[in-house]
């Protein structure tokens, strides 16, 4: 083949983070087969759908085995039933957003990834430690970035104090992954006022919200103005424990004049819907019953969270995340590196958890421990790291 | 907001074709509200779910119900269980592809759509008329793009004879989208040596494969040589009715070289990958007893296809389609445009089509007739068109 290839994906280091991690793993696991391994790195979730959801999706399979039920393309942005269930979960949380203006999609990912597609090339403002596709997917569109430091100081909330006056597009992901830090109403306003002022646009990641019961904004348009100056990307992989059944949605405000067309000129073009029986189950999970069940599950993911926070307090290790978060994000201890931390758990306790080296440069220094195992091997690990460290 | 916006977005004209045929149709129904309309316009299946394929929804919903069978986030180019039922698939119709080169995609539209970023600035070949998506996803991506005409002289099946040496992506779609025409294998021969001899990649469409019987190539594999210079995009859509249920998958051939890596760094940035219950249904779908009643459905779509087909012939009306296809492509009588045409059916009998037009400048004069209403439905079309025509 002769044709000239994008040269931009060649700047995409591979990842060999979690193969790393599962090699080593797995290296360990052959010299100690008799070691049970713990796993505290996994970001997926542990727990079935609820009932509420099940039965949608039985429901919603059997209209499609009858003709006069059937459903074939569905409607380009997502069928009104669940568009307007999303407003009105937005509505429970106090905030108004018009369900045209929402778009239904396979999960935050793959809509975070698409929408720079929508820009020139401009300057983008990423924060570090991040969430890897926010960097890999401005990568491929050949941007440069600019990165902002998220660290003890700042409690791994950056602020834009001392930002130039540029235009930029700006991700924010509240709760963080991997920090688990979460955002003030405050914090959350020197961004919506830096981005109203400069002509920024902020992409607010709001995958965790469901975690977040302090008060804290669980959306961005919590904040006055955000209609004028922010997207945002939801999921309920992790609120509902889609993972593997995926549905999320992408508020973009009409307000924002000629992005909201021209997204849904991307997804009419390069976009077929999500399945209905997946819309039928997204609509079950939000609604009061379907609430209700996906809270007992994230409580029971926000006890495991508790618990290995108690440690870590406990022995007086620095962490964010764990209260508002299904990730904790704690210093490495005695200034070891974030795989030397990773190997002596491994070694010394048979727990695996993630570098944080892996999120970036600034996240040297650091572990991720999540919360989404089962509460027998969340248990058990705890106790292993009460008598190691 | 002040960020520079994506100017190629501005080069795809808005189409209007679908909602011009709903304004027009409605504009007549409300004028005539005593009228019947028949619809056969439509690109949507309207048979539901076969019940293997509902059997195996409601029992991947079962295993997401309980935590011991619960599915996360699944393998990033979809489950071995599905490639290699789609390998299996490809091994029924003599050809051999390697599961490894599968990619589950949540159907062909989306990776058609996407597939384009893997390349630099490199001319494209698309044949007019033609499925709109591969004209706008190039124009979104700022490309150039060369049509090569299908029309009476060469049966709506293109040659390279006569083109330069220059290497391009090539978009075929066989049995195509909208006029029916099926490919030789002597043709897509022509096709597979030009793109060796220049170096070029042919984007394959294999969306309407299944409704091919006379022996016509069902893929590009079947074409020696193909593995070093196609990529095949395919769909349950058509063939299992999952136009609403979404998945289909798409073959890049190692043999390719650099171009499969590059796609797999694509999806693995940007792609959750397909609903486990939905990967299974697909499973299903492929099956021995799937296949057996995927082909039922398909063949009650050909007896309507035949039926139009043979009141055309009768006619003395020239087309193409209908027999491998579930499309008719015909020329509108007496030299009429094909708006003026959709006039007359849909004003003096009351059945809704396509006009030509609306699939490219080498469209206009023709007319796009569909097999995928019910029995009922195309019979009282075909006796109505008979009276008329």
């Amino acid at each position: 083949m002769k044709l000239q290839l994008n040269d931009n994906f060649a700047r995409i280091k591979p990842s060999y983070l979690f193969s790393d991690v599962a090699k080593r793993v797995r290296a360990y696991s052959e010299a100690h087969p008799d070691k049970k391994i713990l796993r505290l790195g996994i970001g997926d979730v542990t727990l079935p759908l609820t009932p509420t959801v099940i039965r949608a999706m039985h429901k919603a399979t059997d209209e499609m085995a009858n003709a006069a039920t059937f459903r074939g393309y569905a409607p380009e942005y997502g069928y009104d039933f669940l568009r307007e269930a999303i407003a009105r979960h937005y509505e429970q949380l106090g905030i108004s957003v018009d369900a045209g203006d929402v778009f239904v999609s396979d999960g935050a990912k793959s809509d975070l990834g698409n929408f720079v597609d929508l820009f020139a090339d401009v300057p983008v403002l990423v924060p570090d430690p991040v969430y890897p596709v926010y960097v890999d997917s401005n990568l491929m569109a050949g941007r440069e970035i600019e990165y902002i430091e998220g660290n003890e100081a700042n409690g791994f909330l950056p602020s834009p104090a001392g930002l130039s006056d540029v235009p930029r597009l700006i991700y924010i992901c509240s709760p963080n992954n991997p920090t688990g830090a979460v955002y003030s109403k405050r914090g959350l306003t020197e961004w919506v006022e830096f981005a109203l002022r400069t002509g920024s646009l902020i992409l607010y990641d709001a995958a965790y919200e469901a975690f977040i019961a302090d008060g804290s904004p669980c959306s961005i348009y919590a904040i006055k103005g955000a209609v004028k100056c922010a997207v945002e990307f939801c999921s309920l992989s992790k609120t509902a424990g889609f993972t593997g059944t995926r549905c999320g949605w992408t508020v973009v405000p009409a307000a924002l004049g000629a992005v909201k067309p021209m997204w849904e000129r991307r997804q009419a073009t390069k976009f077929n819907g999500v399945p209905y029986v997946v819309q039928r189950a997204a609509e079950a999970a939000l609604s009061w019953e379907g609430t209700k069940e996906c809270m007992e599950n994230i409580a029971y993911y926000k006890e495991n969270a508790a618990r290995i926070a108690d440690l870590l307090t406990r022995k007086g290790i620095p962490f964010t995340g764990g209260t508002a978060s299904p990730y904790l994000w704690l210093k490495c201890p005695g200034g070891m590196g974030s795989w030397e931390f990773f190997d002596k758990l491994l070694n010394e306790a048979q727990v695996v958890g993630t570098p944080g080296a892996g999120f970036g440069r600034a996240g040297e220094g650091y572990f991720r421990l999540t919360a989404f195992g089962s509460r027998a091997a969340t248990r058990e690990a705890v106790e292993r790291l009460d008598k190691l460290l």
